[in-house]
């Protein structure tokens, strides 16, 4: 994969977008905002306008269908960023460029493991997200069972030494999908914490909320000089089956396939868009940053992680985009496709830094990266003298179903996090991911999911939402800091 | 695989049970039965009693953690002919004994499926029950897609020619599961359709309910010396995508792994069991069979096809059988967990003929073979004269939610097809199968799928009829011929 894209060079390119706002800083003054009144009700017929239908199912299946899975640093990848540019571009998008990501890149390999006894049967699993290979033709141990992490971490080595320790604890299933941060630790830090009790691998239940024979995969911490094993996940339906048969009371042997491959870091880039607002190429140019992340799991096809999230900030700016000039924003939505969210948030970082001497002037950023269910809440992280404003803004949403919420402590997607810092204010659509965890980062993870009036829905609130907050001269900033843990 | 099995040598063991039922026929005369009104007051009380627990889920689950997939033919095959073996003997059944019957030895291998362009994706798909094989490395070629079978056998040869055929066709979700029927077709007799037309291979949508990712399999009809191409079944998803790439007009290659084998035939048994009646061991002695089928298709562990089944006719056999000896009925009950429904009925045939002698005495038959949902109605094939009274035997199932059709035209099971032509009448408890079809043939074929509580309903509809039958004096005999198709 290389830099030179192969899109329509009609397409604007710059290594660092700093320099192409500030080169351009000389058009005329603008106007004075209207009143947060009429505002609103632009916004509320915006928001209207989307629940009669949008682009946004076409746009994911356009992803799904035409690239499917895009793994950091592989070839489908390559071809998200291709697709992005060029739909951005087909989508009246200015601005669109490539600014380029630095990638890991892992491949999956096959993966395989069977119960050897006391009674033999194959089992559903797949490797976590950077997990080292087994030995070639698989390892074979006795495999020990405990609770969840804690109880791993209590382990005595002696019991440990030289088996393949297999965590059982459950995802619950929650509306704010809650549950996962609390079931997820064992797949970051498991296969480094067997390997010092002197494990040989590490099994998990999957991270997810059904009941389908189909792992959830997931990254993984790999530190740099810590050991670590070979880890996999198994489905639930298999983790049962491994449960009742330790539950026996028989010893269990198993081996485990994974002939995963390590490669060099990728060139990968974060695909990025503009509406340029009223004080466009002025010194007063303001942004409001949307983002998803573009790059996906291998297993499936990345329809609700993240092509959902692509499908709704595209289409929210592009039908922000279509107002006519009198009723376009002053302030400039810069949509940002992230790469490699999933193994490390590379293009998060990479946005950061490049961006940095305009952080300042990001009024606000919002992140799409939690599938396609309907938004059930809006909440904020913004300076808290803007709250009376910004809850007139959110009334509009209203009658999609949405409440809001003043706890103004979104934590924003993972993808902002590294913008904190710089106290960007975040706004926070909060979906319904009752089911998003049966799902996520598993085969099934494909176009069908996706209900296209939910997707609408999600689309008119942030579109909504979205505008107001271009169009007010609302001062959301400065951001107070995230809360240690959402 | 050899026929000296390793289970208890306590157990009987006969070539052919006419020989069994025959030697014995020395026992003493029978007492009257008693009047229809006690009859039904035990059965009534019977069936209250299951819906407290039975132990169906626990046979069902030891079934499919310490056996787990047992495709005809296979070490697991041979596995769960000693597990029923033990489990009857077990569970206090007299008479147990595995009767031999040759079945075909097949192995699915790798399958893997690529779409090579326009747009690159691997697809999950699974071959049907007795494909070839493709060529080493696979076969490329064009796909050509069609609505359903009808327009299959209708294609013009020269459009065919050197394509893989898709055919699209989808299964409707009904509570009956009668989708099935309408859809099923094209994998029976499309390979050889396809082959006949010229093609080279032959993908259809899985004859399932689900969108899973996760293909549902199922044996083709393969007729020797007939034309055939490699077969495959993609999951709901993977259809979606191909029909998408199909629809974008841009000509879409495929490739298509199938490492199948098929090796020579393969001994495996019926398993049986019986609860003897008290005209057990007379000439007087009648056989009311309660079948289902002990192989599974190889992708799950076979719980809900059919382990589901197995736990239900042996449950309610067992529950019968503990009766104190004033309730014993007078017919004996006799558990048949069939060899091999999957590929082609072999023990169906296998147990027709060897006991072709007895079939005049079997009084009623009844198969589970629809998973574990509740059962919604009971319906016959019996002689009309009898239905009344059989009314007011099904009577008792009322508090379980069940209905009573006399419409007198159950099909029964397919393992109970070579029976009729002895006129054998059938009991059929039609279960609710809305669900059945997600998981059917498919790797989600686990024990998780199985709620014990309707399973305890179903043993309770089956524990109260099949014990009002075998107690009254009823005569069931002779059967109407079967409905051409249900």
């Amino acid at each position: 994969m290389t830099h030179a894209r192969t899109f329509s060079s009609a397409l604007a390119f710059a290594v660092g977008s700093a320099v192409l706002s500030v080169s351009c800083a000389l058009a005329a003054d603008s106007a004075p905002s209207p009143a947060l009144a009429d505002i609103t009700q632009v916004a509320a017929r915006l928001s209207t306008e989307a629940v009669g239908g949008t682009k946004a199912f076409e746009i994911v299946r356009s992803l799904t269908v035409e690239v499917g899975p895009r793994l950091a640093g592989s070839e489908g990848d390559a071809r998200a960023v291709d697709w992005a540019a060029k739909k951005l571009a087909a989508l009246g998008f200015e601005n669109v460029r490539a600014e380029p990501v630095e990638v890991p890149h892992w491949e999956r390999g096959k993966n395989a493991g069977t119960i050897l006894s006391p009674w033999p049967q194959p089992v559903a699993l797949t490797a976590l997200g950077g997990s080292v290979a087994s030995p070639p033709g698989g390892l074979e141990a006795e495999v020990l069972g405990v609770a969840n992490l804690e109880a791993l971490q209590k382990l005595d080595p002696a019991l440990a030494k030289g088996k393949i320790v297999f965590v059982g604890n459950r995802m619950e299933r929650k509306p704010d999908g809650s549950g996962y941060g609390a079931a997820v630790g064992v797949r970051g830090i498991g296969a480094s914490e067997a390997a010092k009790k002197g494990a040989v691998g590490l099994l998990i239940r999957s991270v997810g909320t059904d009941s389908n024979r189909l792992p959830h995969t997931g990254a993984m911490r790999m530190t740099e000089g810590e050991p670590t094993v070979p880890a996999a996940a198994l489905s639930a339906p298999d983790s049962d089956l491994l449960e009742a048969q330790l539950a026996s009371g028989r010893a269990v042997r198993f081996r485990l396939e994974l002939e995963t491959k390590r490669f060099p870091n990728a060139p990968s880039a974060n695909v990025i868009g503009e509406i340029p607002g009223r004080d466009a190429g002025t010194d007063r140019e303001e942004f409001i940053l949307l983002g998803a992340h573009l790059d996906s799991w291998d297993l499936g096809t990345g329809a609700i992680d993240d092509g959902a999230g692509c499908a709704i900030v595209i289409e929210a700016a592009r039908r922000i985009g279509q107002l006519p000039p009198a009723e376009r924003p002053r302030r400039t939505i810069r949509v940002v496709l992230f790469a490699n969210e999933e193994f490390g948030l590379s293009g998060a970082r990479a946005y950061a830094a490049a961006h940095k001497a305009e952080l300042g002037r990001h009024v606000a950023a919002a992140e799409a990266d939690f599938g396609s269910g309907r938004v059930r809440r809006i909440r904020t992280r913004i300076n808290p003298a803007a709250l009376p404003d910004f809850a007139k803004i959110a009334e509009i949403t209203k009658p999609l179903g949405v409440e809001f919420s003043s706890s103004n402590d979104s934590g924003g997607g993972a993808d902002l996090s590294p913008l904190a810092p710089d106290n960007v204010p975040v706004i926070g659509f909060d979906q319904d991911g009752t089911e998003y965890f049966d799902i996520h980062h598993s085969a099934n993870d494909t176009l069908d999911k996706i209900d296209p009036k939910d997707l609408d829905q999600v689309v008119a609130a942030w579109t909504g939402v979205i505008y107001a907050v271009a169009a007010a001269d609302l001062e959301l900033r400065p951001a107070p800091a995230p809360p240690a843990r959402e």
